[in-house]
């Protein structure tokens, strides 16, 4: 019996997540598992309900369950509110840092039949498969934030980048290991050629290098990754790198394969870990049953693999969703000539039903 | 009677740069005018030669120039110096800080008849002619670095990211005027929803945004940006972003159309502008007369605009570089079945020619 802190959040994220967790049914089913799920309140739906995008009860809730399944936070709504009430960074960051969820996991993988999706040119995007791991719990965004007069009348803003070897160390061990179940190559990204915090983290990355000896360890610098990621994105494995870069080399990484609509996350190292689309709330066509839900029921499959160690039950998920892709069924985001096309609860029905 | 202070630097730097004085002489021949060429010594050549990546008497010559023409800097051999001492770093941040660059100008623009290069596909990179400016002398390259023991017998390493209403003020209204001779339209990128130094740099922008109301402003969070570079770059007219945003963004940029060794920069602020190429110094095909010299003969073009205020004659350099390209002529880089190869001299040649 398995704990599941269920967060569906706002926009699409209330029709994508009841997907995802028939999908669990049916693994509970299958398997004789039983799943119990606690829903709880947040972004801009518990900020209209009780006031803040993060209520202590949901982070009592995240942490009395043994994994946290969210939806999707935020939306036009909510943009004009203090920063610290706004769904995603009231919520998210300080989620991050309770949980301790250092490390971000985010595949970006081609599915057969997408390669169309992409900008990219088939020869160039076909066969991509890269896990990018970004650390999530240090650097610029948690680090001291500054405001002073300046005597010309202006001010003066300033933000912290700090990384520690203890820091550096667990998520590159972590990125390690998930290497080697993977094509065993790891490319640590930072800009050592400027910042003090990444000659830390390189010469960190050398010095467990060692210990993995059977991982090939590569470093580049982040512009470059920036460059290669577009130039020869199957080049890459498995990417390690900090907070802020991984921001935006997971989200440019994503971008590659042209369908966001299919791609999960995870955040772990702490003791429960959340799962969650790579995609946000979609505003614009919430309501309307045409969300993708299969990034979502993708992340109820990290989830299994990485939370609940179950990896069997976790690729019956992956090869389900192949499967219902490979028969032709596409939600309206990745709709094109002679596949059929279905709504949010068609398609989640269907990865359900070959469970 | 201009004076130009000439940095070959290194690898494929001293055979790029005679090809765009060539041409720079082809302009002064047409129009009358006279360029005084004063070479130094930078990067990876100087240190060999004198024992620093910027000396002394290189820096005078370029404080002594009305402009300066930089090749590339840098090489494998150089690679394991001290970070101080090695050519890009070296010999780059300094000369920034020192000529007060601060504002760097990368366009990235597709040429007639190199979309393949792309390895985007067609119908989303076609027309695509982006300005990225990027701040250059503030935020985390020149914030305080620091290395500590920690108590746990590791170490903590920071970086300091600050910015000042000035500087966001000088960059930001530069972006604007450029803006303004183009598609007027200036999209600043940032992640206000997290840095302190982010939302000073959104507030600024909004104050000035009043002072441009012919020009469409709006923000952007990196992240997202990153990810729009690759989904629809022909969205963008001007980015203006800081530091290591513009770091990470220009190198994505540049690499969209897939014909880096096109593409000039300039670097601007202070009495003297810089001008190289966005690519490096291509130590695998140096001495071979293969390198292609366009980028640095556009970056001649860029000075005599920003720096000379040789409006008609930039134009001019630009045209017969275009013109080249219409007639089929290729470097190696960028050769394909029904063109003409030629090696760096004769492509320059016939550049110059076209004055
Ligand atoms: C919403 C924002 C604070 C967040 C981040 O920057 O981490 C988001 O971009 C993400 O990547 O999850
Ligand atoms: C060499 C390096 C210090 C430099 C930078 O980071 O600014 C380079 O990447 C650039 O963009 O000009």
């Amino acid at each position: 019996m398995y704990k599941i802190a269920v967060l569906p959040g706002d926009g699409i994220g209330v029709e994508i997540v009841p997907e995802a967790l028939k999908v669990l049914q049916a693994i509970a089913l299958r398997f004789g598992y039983e799943f119990e799920f606690n829903e709880a309140l947040i972004g801009g739906a518990a900020y209209d309900a009780v006031g803040h995008p993060l209520p202590a009860e949901t982070l009592d809730t995240c942490r009395n369950s043994d994994a946290v399944l969210l939806g999707a936070i935020g939306g036009p709504k909510w943009d004009k509110l203090p920063v610290q009430l706004r769904p995603e960074v009231g919520a998210l960051l300080p989620l991050r840092k309770e949980l301790g969820l250092f490390a971000n996991l985010r595949p970006s993988v081609l599915f057969p039949g997408l390669v169309h999706a992409s900008t990219l040119k088939e020869e160039v995007i076909d066969g991509v498969d890269i896990m990018v791991i970004r650390e999530l719990t240090g650097g610029l965004y948690f680090g001291e934030k500054k405001r002073e007069q300046t005597s010309d009348g202006g001010q003066k803003a300033t933000d912290i980048l700090s990384y520690s070897t203890f820091e550096i160390e667990r998520i590159v061990r972590f990125a390690y290991e998930v290497a080697r179940k993977r094509g065993k190559k790891l490319c640590s990204v930072d800009k050592a050629n400027v910042l003090e915090s990444s000659r830390l983290w390189r010469e960190t990355v050398n010095k467990l290098a060692r210990d993995y000896p059977d991982v090939e360890t590569s470093h580049m610098y982040v512009d470059n990754c920036s460059m290669q990621l577009i130039r020869n994105p199957r080049q890459f494995d498995v990417i390690v790198t900090e907070n802020m870069f991984g921001d935006i080399l997971t989200d440019e990484a994503s971008m590659l394969t042209g369908s966001i609509g299919m791609l999960p996350s995870a955040s772990i190292g702490g003791e429960v870990g959340l799962y969650e689309p790579s995609h946000g709330s979609a505003p614009d066509i919430a309501g309307q049953k045409k969300a993708n839900p299969l990034a979502t029921i993708l992340s109820a499959a990290m989830m299994l693999r990485y939370s609940f160690d179950l990896e069997e039950e976790a690729r019956l998920i992956e090869q389900a969703v192949r499967t219902v892709m490979e028969e032709g069924y596409r939600t309206p985001d990745l709709m094109e000539e002679g596949k059929t096309l279905l709504n949010t609860e068609e398609i989640g029905d269907l990865v359900a039903a070959k469970i």
